[in-house]
């Protein structure tokens, strides 16, 4: 099986979670045939919201590369990166190393493009601040439907805060219910927080969590060299 | 804060495990607040158990020693490892790298010797088998009390297989009545499926958990650079 590196630690919880779905979609085996990855897991990554959004502190391009550099020379044969907003680093990690990048934009676009077309995006204001899907979303026509800015920063800020039950849970309901009255057809869940949340989601109305992307993705590449549509 | 290079996969489960205990002694902050860890999770490394007990197959401490090179290479200044048995081939780490190896058996048994004397071991039999603990217990004047090995083992089986629930924790507490009926005064956890269960431990039998002891050392040496009775 080929290692994967991972750009993680934007928030290390993202990448525990990230690295326990890769887990999952190898159970029930030995250990031997679980996916070998390379964590880098640095919590120390610049902020990318100030960088993205109040355009201040330090760029994460550089660490962001420097973390590329020592995965491959490390061994990795693939990067991935467990964090939709600092995907709008993806090119300096490109840059940075010969190895294919799992891109997570690109792979969920791929995945939504497949099964919807007005997307709900349960996403951080600072994903789309950064304009991370924006250009992935455009060529692949699908069209973006965007909840309300204040209860969803509410309830990421009280996921965080270590708070997942019935009230977070009708928080998230209501959301998609008013992305859904806006018209969208599909979710995507594109925040680690609202991914413990998704037993919440409405029933019929489809979603898909842009980290179970990248876990597929992850152990697709591992087990058989395969890239698809994730890579540049 | 320094880079902490973590020799993981033995299994995937236990090395999350230990990830998710050292995201939870920084909690409360920012992501910036979190211990920065360079993460080898390898599941391929050779079978523990198959070297040491069943003297068949690849001996694991070649793999070792290369993951710990891979490690000290890509900033690393530190080693540990969340695998009781894979402590069997400790030296092979410690002469790989010029890094300091967080010991966790070390670490562990420093911790017992200030709480009890006559310790159960909720342990692999495969830890016993490979003598992992003897010398350290020895060393620090400790009595080493083993737990029926059928049950134990039927325990950490069931568990492994995704069940966690009362008839576990009953098992559980079972095993640690019968080593405080052998006459133990402090129980060591030694082995990931059944920190799972620690909550079931009958009270009053107070109980350490190895892998909490390596979270520990981890935060402390990655925060100050202090190393206590953790390394070589």
């Amino acid at each position: 099986m080929r290692l994967v590196g991972i750009l993680g630690g934007m928030g290390p919880e993202a990448t525990v979670l990230l690295m326990r779905k890769v887990i999952a979609l190898r159970a029930g085996g030995d250990d031997a045939d679980h996916v070998p990855l390379l964590v880098h897991q640095n919590p120390q990554v610049p902020s990318r919201i100030a960088a993205l959004i109040e355009g201040t502190g330090e760029s994460p391009a550089q660490v962001l590369a420097e973390m590329a550099r020592v995965l491959e020379a490390g061994g990795a044969e693939a990067l991935a990166m467990p964090c939709n907003t600092a995907h709008a680093y993806g090119d300096a990690v490109r840059a940075a190393a010969q190895i294919p990048f799992l891109d997570m934009i690109a792979l969920s676009t791929a995945a939504l493009a497949a099964k919807g077309r007005r997307i709900g995006m349960l996403a951080s204001p600072a994903v789309h601040r950064a304009r991370v899907f924006h250009a992935a979303f455009a060529k692949a026509g699908l069209v973006m439907v965007l909840p309300d800015e204040a209860p969803l920063l509410d309830l990421i800020r009280t996921v965080k805060s270590g708070r997942t039950g019935a009230a977070e849970g009708a928080a998230l309901t209501r959301l998609a219910e008013g992305l859904r009255a806006q018209g969208a057809d599909h979710i995507a869940v594109a925040c680690t927080e609202l991914s413990l949340l998704t037993p919440h989601l409405p029933q019929g109305l489809p979603w898909t969590d842009t980290l179970d992307c990248l876990a597929g993705a992850i152990v697709q590449f591992s087990l058989t060299g395969d890239l698809h549509a994730a890579s540049d």
